[in-house]
């Protein structure tokens, strides 16, 4: 069965706020068996939105719209839905009570805009939105059903799997059985990885798909099956993981998805390690990816982001000679940083960095993208002169992954 | 005139990668004055590709596609271009010469794989990439023009700005004027504001326009006006900025557009301040937000990010009692981080956070959601108590918003 997302909103279109909704629903659909048809961005627009909706309508049995429905004057999708669908404006009881609902937790007062989104079409019928005020409409029309929810992507996502999800699935049967499989390979690059694993790719059976998703750093590798028997998908996919890790070998980091910090909290738990960080280029960049993980508490024990040379110094004990003499990106400072996070935190094992993220900052002996990575386990400590491509975000996110995929490896090979 | 842009490929239409680059591509070519058309995701599959691209030519001058241009076999975009545009696979020696040159930079060997890269569509001309191995393709037929360009953000971003945009320039001339003005609002509701803003927007000539972008902690309210004559556009924009400010009053925060932390680095500049951050429940997200900025070090200085309660003390100094009698997640506890990172780090200001970003460590008293903030300036400390709803991603990017947004407005107030 197919599914079109719709996403709507000029601020999305003109690029002025990244659309993460419909990845979102998109991962979900995809991996209950939908087949994901395409996924269109349209402003506020009323010829645009009805265009891309009556044209997602023809080659799908469910079309999602994201977006078009919060308060202001530019919000034009109720409207567009009352033409396609039919019905006529009305007042409905339950959305205003949860509107108030949800106004007064927040300690707000409601104000007649906001009432307004309390009007949907008589076409529809509604699932209340407990995270937010613009309810979720349901439409049907032949054998095609409509679902048009908020753009804010924590109402979207929270309801997606709370309420949407549930509903569609008491609708539809799926009618293809899917299996995937996920792996994380280190220390090859794409091209050379796909001519590694070409007898591999050629010997899956119809329906079997190799997909290569290279991140800075590391390549994930997705084992996609689909077929009409669910007994022999999944046996089949059992069967291809075995020989593609074989094939793959020591190339082979981490059997399953994440992120390179979900890797490495799941290394230390394995391990049962605790770890810190002492960060200079990468600004808290690698603090901030291991506490998006919930639960890492029990394993993270704290950063010292040491932008400044003094702090270096003062807070991890960074020898003033050897700052001096070599400069705070050197091999010196970097294994410095790396030991004396472990002293000040507490922490059995870390990872440091101290580099030039550019764009100004850089020397021909030490250019823009030259950064040194330090990982101390149990007060062994080894480093690592990357020279990274790129601008600024790209020079940060980069030595982010090398360094966490470096501690990684040590903890899980 | 019109742009449209077709993404390719399977991660981006199944959501296990987000897609920035149409982004990036439309807020240029908007600020250059084009209209948006549309921005369609497609997999990767020869029959959606050209439909998409079919129809994107059939209402656009402009085209431009991003990805299916990796070596790996599931890339089928070149094949696709050469049906619609005709013409026949050629090696092409500038990008194959191109191509060994990235990976002699790189120290990287060449394989057959990657070598394929450098065979194009005879009917395209070819702008190098400089920053990787995929060329970039240009298409022309009737009035339209297509440009395939590659998937990588670090590569689309780069090329465009470099040689996209310039060669665009060269073939086409604007025919509307544009011009923008953005500020940044606090301390209202989108609806409360878009009611304080009614009579305003109503009393705005055709062409003009009031964007709401709401974000986390604050709104970005953009004034969009478009016409024939550009004198005429640039001098009503004045005009309406001037009386938008008016209307605004106290509640606009920044005159100019911004992030958060953009803002306060604007704000410590002006001040000739320094800051630092003292993080627990944000995890280093402040400080990665701050250093994002390049040319941040001037007046920024460093983190302590705070995880562990050992760290609150040692590091920061927190009171072992105030920790145990009023728990890490209280006023006490949050000031005396704010004081403590300052005397540790020298800085002259400071922010800090501890709170619960959940999903587990809630309680009656405290749950998911608290958070405790603090603004330290010379040693004057205010902090405030939010409840922030939404999952941990969510929590987190609030509490980082509104604590940078609470001392942005003691800088810039």
């Amino acid at each position: 069965m197919k599914l079109s997302i719709v996403v709507i909103g000029d601020e999305l279109l003109l690029g002025r706020v990244t659309d993460t909704n419909s990845g979102f629903i998109a991962r979900h659909f995809d991996a209950l068996g939908w087949e994901i048809a395409s996924v269109e961005t349209v402003g506020d627009n009323k010829e645009a939105i009805t265009s891309a909706i009556t044209r997602a309508m023809e080659h799908s049995s469910l079309v999602i719209t994201t977006g078009g429905l919060g308060p202001t004057k530019d919000d034009i999708t109720k409207g567009v839905m009352t033409e396609i669908f039919g019905g006529e404006p009305v007042k409905n009881v339950e959305v205003l009570d949860n509107i108030i609902n949800v106004f007064n937790l927040r300690g707000l007062t409601m104000n007649p805009l906001t009432a307004a989104q309390a009007i949907v079409p008589s076409s529809c019928r509604v699932i209340q939105n407990r995270l937010g005020t613009a309810p979720i409409m349901v439409f049907e029309r032949d054998e095609c059903m409509l679902i048009a929810m908020p753009g804010v992507p924590f109402e979207t996502e929270g309801m997606l799997v709370e309420a949407v999800i549930p509903e569609v699935m008491a609708r539809f049967q799926p009618d293809t059985a899917i299996s995937h499989r996920t792996v994380i390979v280190t220390g090859i690059t794409e091209s050379a990885l796909a001519k590694h694993l070409e007898e591999f790719e050629m010997s899956l059976a119809p329906g079997f798909h190799l997909a290569y998703l290279p991140t800075p750093g590391f390549i994930r590798l997705r084992l996609d099956g689909t077929g009409s028997d669910a007994y022999t998908v999944d046996s089949l996919t059992c069967k291809y993981a075995e020989r593609l890790k074989q094939t793959l070998g020591n190339l082979m980091l981490y059997d399953g998805d994440g992120t390179p910090a979900e890797i490495v909290i799941g290394g230390l738990r394995h391990n049962r390690l605790t770890m810190a960080t002492a960060e200079s280029c990468t600004g808290g960049n690698i603090a901030h990816k291991i506490t998006e993980i919930a639960g890492c508490s029990d394993s993270y024990i704290g950063s010292v982001v040491s932008y400044s040379n003094e702090v270096k110094a003062t807070l991890l004990g960074v020898s003033q000679d050897d700052l001096e003499q070599h400069g705070a990106v050197s091999r010196e400072v970097v294994e410095q940083m790396a030991v004396g996070v472990c002293r000040a935190t507490g922490a059995d094992c870390s990872v440091a960095t101290s580099g030039i993220a550019g764009p100004d900052g850089g020397t021909p002996e030490k250019p823009v993208g030259t950064v040194w990575t330090a990982v101390c386990i149990k007060g062994h400590t080894t480093s690592r002169l990357l020279k990274l491509p790129g601008n600024r975000d790209r020079v940060i996110e980069r030595a982010t992954n090398e360094v966490l995929i470096d501690l990684a490896k040590k903890l899980l090979r």
